[in-house]
């Protein structure tokens, strides 16, 4: 499963991810923090881009972050000492066969994760089940059909569509975020809400523009431009079109929009 | 031209439009408050359904509210007396020869205007010259392209573009909300801001899945059906799955997106 990760692994795209999660923060975590002694499971905790700012907004709640990639784990183990946390401890395991007793955390919370499960609702179902009763859970994901921009292209939409169609073809859901209402329901959770969190970028908002436009979004859909062409998705010509016609939204007359998907529910 | 008005002039489409405003005023009208004094243009009131809640949220503010269109105006005029509102004057006008000297208003308004004009930054350059120097003007409109829904649906996603290329044949743009931004710096208008309204509909928010999803947006879209198959846009068998299924993601576990974008700038 680890070797189908759309995002990859290397280095370069890791720091792609902290990027993210840095010009992403205020907007997708500002409204989670966890009270003292509060014992929160991080599920799918990837190279820790997430963990720093949970551990940090809520220093005297006690994190374990979890994931199923030991290379990850180390990554994120080193980038969380690095930043002075001492409020995280390290977990390997599958979100399919927990490592952990019925009825041990008083919340979890997961961020772009379920976007790469095969059943997401089974893994919900599986994460309500580590949950004490009343307890909570917080789901943050993307929707790559949330993205549109001006000037359109449909070469550009293509290109997006490529990343949705990998993405599918490795098990996952890139439009995953407008379907966090049911998928909770589904799992057994009550209270689901649902909050989502739009990024809007013009020229008069450089920093998104930077940010997230190009360092995020156009950056993630680059990733995949050889396995793209590869597969016969899309040809040269036209994904060269859509990466162009992408930057073209980054201009000074361009705008771009794109959304994330903030659900919390309770056991 | 106004046989042409994308959304008809019927009566029952005339309550549509009416509904609509009332389960959107809060999202899009809230923070649009004249102070006492103040003379304000709305532009393109229609059946004035934007004009009561105008005229409503700022009741020391004068309102000159105009439209091309007679009838519309008077179903407009009597709107605002059935609601003892009196800070409204009438007027007939077209905006691209606006019956009003320079510098004549303070502020000027417009909501689903641009949308149905062939040349919306000559529109705004024409609205710029009756504004005072300093004064402002308020600009909202709706994206189709913006619309997005689970379950997902190629029937419900070509229903919609019929709208769209209906409207683009009539000289309009139902992907206008994206391009606030660039249409007002070209008018060149300054401080231009724009602020996105999101929708987000799901079976915990059963207002909005009655007054938004169903009565505005799929009733919207279903009043070009007739046009759609007479002119080949669709087949009536693709049609009918696409409004079914646009009913569909108003169901338990289905979910509906729409954005409306808000622009306000300086003259």
């Amino acid at each position: 499963m680890e070797k189908k990760y759309v995002h990859g692994y290397t280095p370069r795209e890791s720091e792609r991810l902290v990027d993210q999660a840095t010009t992403l923060s205020e907007i997708l975590h500002h409204d989670t923090v966890y009270p003292a002694g509060a014992e929160v499971l991080e599920a799918g905790c990837g190279v820790g881009a997430q963990t720093v700012i949970l551990a940090r907004n809520s220093p005297e709640a006690r994190f374990t972050s979890m994931d199923l990639s030991g290379e990850s784990l180390r990554a994120a183990r080193e980038r969380v000492a690095s930043q002075g946390l001492s409020n995280v401890a390290f977990q390997q395991g599958d979100i399919f066969r927990l490592p952990f007793g019925e009825n041990r955390f008083d919340h979890v919370f997961l961020c772009f994760v379920l976007e790469h499960l095969p059943r997401p609702a089974d893994a919900l179902s599986c994460l309500r089940r580590v949950l004490k009763p009343g307890g909570t859970v917080a789901v943050i994901e993307g929707d790559h059909g949330s993205a549109y921009f001006h000037p359109d292209s449909s070469c550009a939409r293509k290109a997006i569509q490529c990343l949705v169609d990998i993405q599918s073809g490795a098990g996952g859901n890139a439009l995953i975020g407008r379907q966090l209402y049911p998928l909770l329901e589904e799992a057994g959770f009550r209270e689901v809400a649902v909050s989502p969190r739009m990024v809007y970028v013009d020229s008069s908002r450089p920093g998104l523009v930077e940010g997230f436009t190009k360092n995020t979004f156009i950056a993630m859909v680059e990733g995949v431009r050889d396995e793209a062409i590869r597969t016969g998705l899309v040809d040269e010509t036209d994904w060269d079109r859509g990466i162009r016609d992408l930057y073209r939204t980054t201009g000074k007359h361009g705008t771009f929009v794109y959304t994330f998907f903030k659900a919390t529910a309770r056991k």
